[in-house]
């Protein structure tokens, strides 16, 4: 064919990450059958759905088979009664939210990725270490991309700096991959930036459910001017385990204007024209993951998960390691030992204990020497590898 | 905020279309409430699922809730059991297709949206009129459109042209709204000019499965040297009811090479950073679908539908009015008597006969003075608005 591509493909990096993870295990598999190998570089959540979720799922589908219950095509944004519940859950951080500025999606992924649909060409400012797709997407859009640095000096939550410009500014908290999280005070301090400059903040809160420590915000609507330069984008893969059933949500407040534009309007209008809805029972389910029962039976599995966590970052304290995360997210990322790089330390980790993370370096330049664990194992095998772990660090 | 928006995001005329319509009924009921208004203007399927899909969904979504079956993040372009029925599925079309050029997603509309993104800037080329996503996601991305136009002279169904250069071209048939489908002969030489010209084609075949004639193709790639050219754009939407479900899927061959560019390697990318696969349930659904029984129990609603269509396309024989469609496809496109622009029949036929259909004009200008009407309404609505047609046409 002679028709153009869009070549802006060809300056992303391919990324072999987990590809390459792969071929070493089973490279080291081949040589040591009998090794048992304890992955803690899954990313995906493993507990099943909670029992309202599941009850709210079938009986939707059921009703899909009866005429009278029957559903065609979705409203584009959502169905009011998941906006409804969306609309409720804030309520619990104090934040008020309107249905129109809501808007359901088939996940937080897909709202990421898309956004930079309704963006012109600004400078665009990304953490580094961070999640691949804020990268990725903006090269394929041809973006001139900016990195913040997350470092052991700012415990990789960076803040505003003066040689910043006005531009679009991903966050991501609780962050991935470091599981480190920002504080009101440090919200507030990119709020008053981002207003500043006349900057977006692109808000990425997929792990918010994680939070426990009151003083630490799960939405940054929670600092008081953030509905004029932020968009949230959230999801229901972390907090009810949702990964397989694809529902997410993002945020766009009303009050983001760019001069006559409504970036809510925009958004709407991506959204009707390339969109057509997420499915009606992954709509109910997501709904009844919302309910008072739904919220607790889903904070039950995050607990599990968080018991991992906690068992871990206890580890790394006796060791006296450097590390984020582990207390509001189930992310733990932490400074590989006598200075190894993030790949040597794998090979190092594969070898001697068996177990199996993340090279720090695959998120990110700034994550060269540093490591991701993650806490979705089991109780089990996470004490297994606990045991082993302490004895060669 | 300071920031650059998509400025073409300006330039898509904003459409009123469905909402201008409602907004009619309503005043008209307003004044006759006793009016029994007779909707043909549905888009939408309106039969329940197949119990075969049901079932399917149902079971899939058990399976969630058990530590043992849970699933988490599906493969980013679909489960292997949902391609090889789609490769199965084709074989009845004698079109062999790999496993690495079907792609699952939630929808034809999000992969016709999307593929705008690993295009560069062509010339693109639409069928006017015709379904409105191709023209607003071309303009979003501000690309140069021509039209493509249909007319009563090709039957709407509108051939190469001289004048056409190397682009883009969007193909949809059978076609929304005309009802139109293109015969063997007829796509040999779109493939013929595509190859010719180097023209990639985007082929929307979501109504494919309303076609009976055997004379008529479902897939382009029942034309030789169409994997060379073209991407399929198909969905269980119409096939198997699925608007509310959510599924659809998209076939790029690895024969589609622009220069060093390999198209499907492109898309993968794309997919594979802007989208997370499609809800499990739902893909157990579609995968029922396929299955032999769920074809029959899926073509038996697709009967329903076609004696309405069927019903109502003897209605215009019989007037002597010319029409397209409403034999291989759900629509009927016919034009208004007395030249009444599509407008004011439409005014005159909810006066008249208290029936409503869809100006022609809300699909492109080419549409003007022509009006469509759908056959998902049920059958005794459907015999009733005839009866009433006859009075006044």
């Amino acid at each position: 064919m002679k028709i153009k591509v869009n070549e802006n493909f060809s300056n992303i990096a391919d990324s072999y990450l987990f590809s390459d993870i792969n071929k070493k295990i089973k490279a080291y598999k081949e040589k040591n059958p009998n090794a048992d190998v304890i992955r803690l570089g899954i990313g995906d959540v493993t507990l099943p759905l909670s029992s309202v979720v599941i009850d709210a799922l079938t009986k939707a589908s059921l009703e899909m088979g009866n005429k009278d219950t029957f559903r065609g095509y979705p409203p584009e944004y959502g169905y009011d009664f998941l906006k409804e519940a969306i609309l409720n859950y804030y309520k619990r951080f104090d934040v008020n939210l309107s249905m129109d500025s809501i808007f359901a999606s088939d996940g937080a992924k897909s709202d990421l990725g898309n956004i930079v649909d309704i963006l012109g060409d600004n400078d665009v400012y990304i953490p580094n270490p961070v999640y691949p797709v804020y990268l990725d997407s903006n090269i394929m859009s041809g973006r001139r991309v900016h990195f913040i640095n997350g470092s052991k000096e700012n415990n990789f939550l960076p803040m505003p700096n003066v040689n910043y410009k006005t531009g679009v500014y991903y966050l991501c908290s609780p962050n991935n991959p470091c599981g480190a999280v920002y504080n009101y005070e440090q919200l507030k301090e990119w709020v008053k930036f981002a207003k500043f400059t006349g900057s977006l903040i692109i808000f990425d809160s997929a792990y918010e459910a994680f939070i426990k420590d009151r003083n630490l915000p799960h939405s940054i609507y929670e600092i008081e001017g953030a509905k004029e330069c932020a968009i949230e984008i959230c999801s229901f893969s972390k907090q009810a385990g949702f990964t397989g059933l694809r529902c997410g949500y993002t945020i766009v407040p009303e009050e983001l204007m760019c001069g006559d534009y409504s970036i809510n309007k925009l958004w709407k209008r991506r959204q009707a024209t390339k969109f057509n809805g997420v499915s009606y029972p992954v709509q109910r389910a997501a709904e009844a993951a919302l309910s008072d029962t739904g919220i607790k039976e889903c904070q039950k599995n995050i607990e599990y998960y968080m018991e991992n966590a906690h068992a871990l970052s206890k580890l790394f304290d006796e060791k006296g390691i450097y590390y984020t995360g582990g207390k509001s997210s189930p992310y733990i990322w932490f400074k590989c030992p006598n200075n190894m790089d993030s790949w040597s330390f794998f090979e190092f980790l594969l070898k001697e204990a068996n177990v199996v993370g993340t090279p720090g370096v695959g998120f990110g330049t700034q994550g060269e020497g540093y490591f991701r664990i993650t806490s979705f194992g089991t109780h089990e095998k996470t004490k297994e590898a606990i045991e082993r772990l302490r004895k060669i660090l």
